[in-house]
């Protein structure tokens, strides 16, 4: 029996999974990203641990990666990663060395992309555009059912489109991102600043808007907490200003929203909706893609790295 | 012998011409185009006779349109186009049947890009992205050597991103489009903003503000006027913005900027350089794409046409 494992390197978390041919996952391991200013050899051996405790003494196949990072053209280095050690050297070689089996590596927008087409929300479509919101926006983009990974393999940082001038100070060092506006970290914000109108944000966060998360507010919201209601209302406004400049440029057959701030659902994406119609370039006389959820969740980057990992197995 | 013709049908004249297997042009006829609210056929006459002028009595072997309009996905009908009448109808089907040849369209943009690849800027890169900035802006984009059209043809409309909120109004009903603040007709609302600061501009649009036009503007920059210079750091700066935006989504290995405004050379693409090093993410661990002008000026979106009426004949 073969047995493909995907692994999904994020920022606080290492989450691998043996993924199956149809794309579900049978069973996960988790381990604490060990973070940005350690060893390598730490990371790796939470990979190497998350593995072996999801292959329980089986022979694995092949083993996927995806990161949460920028992962160079040849697919074997991350350039850079904003909570991980590597620094372009070759991960994949290294990996495939100590375990002894074929390892392969993308960008974890990317693997949210193949594994929607493959299993998920962008299955039927002939093309898409994939925005995932989290802390801020990771994207990935679907053309005739291949991943456009860009000249350099940095394609789909939509996140950094300025959309604002002299805008919010960003972490990428300039001002006006879309992320600054459109993601986890800017619902907070928005939260935060009328946390004092909003009896049921401040009980769940204690009173302390730092312990304020996105998780809060996407749970008040769904209460009808009217602050909670507003932020979502002008995130997914955001959101749909974003995606229209993305249609005119692309014009994509499809929308797929992923990432935590997702969970939110249609109070997300209505607002969303709304104003991509009202945004986007000749709308009246074209066909505007429709905008939907991600279908395979928080589990997407690693079923997308597994399916990965298929691709290199003869 | 083949004779290739291709047509490049603008807001103002129709150009078509004769076009070697080498993308050279042999000869070219010239009709001003009747406007958007004539019978169609005045158009189509108007092509007649271009296409008569450059056959001179010899057969043609086919006939390529560079539309400056929305195309439909089979390349048949135009949509809608600011300064011609067609709207929906097979204009394709009509005009094969008039000349009794195989007959092609597509976008002008998409023309221009093809002609680019096929001949000029873009002839060597593996990915590129075309930005025609005219009296507004036009954009086509180069995937692996192929067009990206998008899912209903649209793909491109660069011009319409929103960079600045609740911005300048646009042509197309919205605001703070990206063609306000970077096209000819921005330069020129510039320059109108000063024309009491400069001596030549006023000379040369004979103190009418309303007389003044971007060619004025390029030549007075081209001597050293102060108030030109200007009004072309504005609008290179914008370029380079808007690029941005456009490297962090495509990540494509080149930029080629054609179009009007274009001419200008490094007046205007110096500012855009250096406003993309500055505005795109991570530029300082990416190779930047080079920002080239157009080579094949004037004519390419003819050139562009006729090179796809070259695909169709066997």
């Amino acid at each position: 029996m073969s047995l493909f494992v995907g692994i999904d390197i994020g920022g606080t978390k290492v989450l691998a999974g043996e993924v199956a041919a149809d794309g579900s996952v049978v069973r996960t391991a988790v381990r604490s990203t060990p973070g940005r200013r350690v060893q390598a050899a730490l990371v790796e051996a939470a990979l190497t641990e998350a593995v072996e405790e999801v292959a329980d003494g089986r022979v694995v196949s092949a083993v996927g990666l995806a990161a949460a990072g920028f992962v160079d053209t040849t697919r074997t280095r991350v350039l850079f990663a904003p909570h991980l050690p590597w620094r372009g050297d070759d991960v994949v070689a290294r990996l495939k060395m100590a375990w002894g089996v074929p390892v392969i590596m993308d960008n974890d927008a990317n693997c949210t992309a193949l594994a929607e087409k493959a299993y998920g929300a962008a299955a039927d479509a002939s093309s898409a555009v994939i925005v995932n919101l989290g802390t801020g926006i990771g994207g990935a983009i679907l053309l005739g059912g291949e991943l456009w990974r860009g000249a350099g393999g940095m394609a789909g940082e939509f996140g950094h489109q300025q959309v604002v001038p002299g805008g919010l100070p960003c972490q990428c060092g300039r001002h006006g991102c879309w992320e600054q506006y459109c993601s986890g970290n800017a619902l907070v914000r928005h939260a935060r600043a009328s946390l004092g109108k909003s009896a049921v944000l401040s009980r769940a966060c204690g009173g302390d808007a730092a312990a304020l998360t996105g998780a809060m507010v996407t749970e008040a919201a769904s209460q009808g907490d009217a602050v909670s209601l507003s932020a979502f209302a002008e995130v997914g406004g955001w959101l749909g200003v974003g995606l229209a400049n993305l249609v005119a440029s692309f014009d994509p057959a499809l929308l797929v929203i992923g990432g935590g701030v997702s969970a939110a659902g249609r109070l997300l994406l209505d607002p969303a909706r709304a104003a991509l119609a009202q945004s986007l370039v000749g709308a009246e006389d074209r066909v505007v893609p429709p905008v939907v959820p991600a279908a395979l969740g928080p589990e997407s980057g690693l079923i997308g790295a597994a399916w990965l990992a298929r691709t290199i197995v003869g």
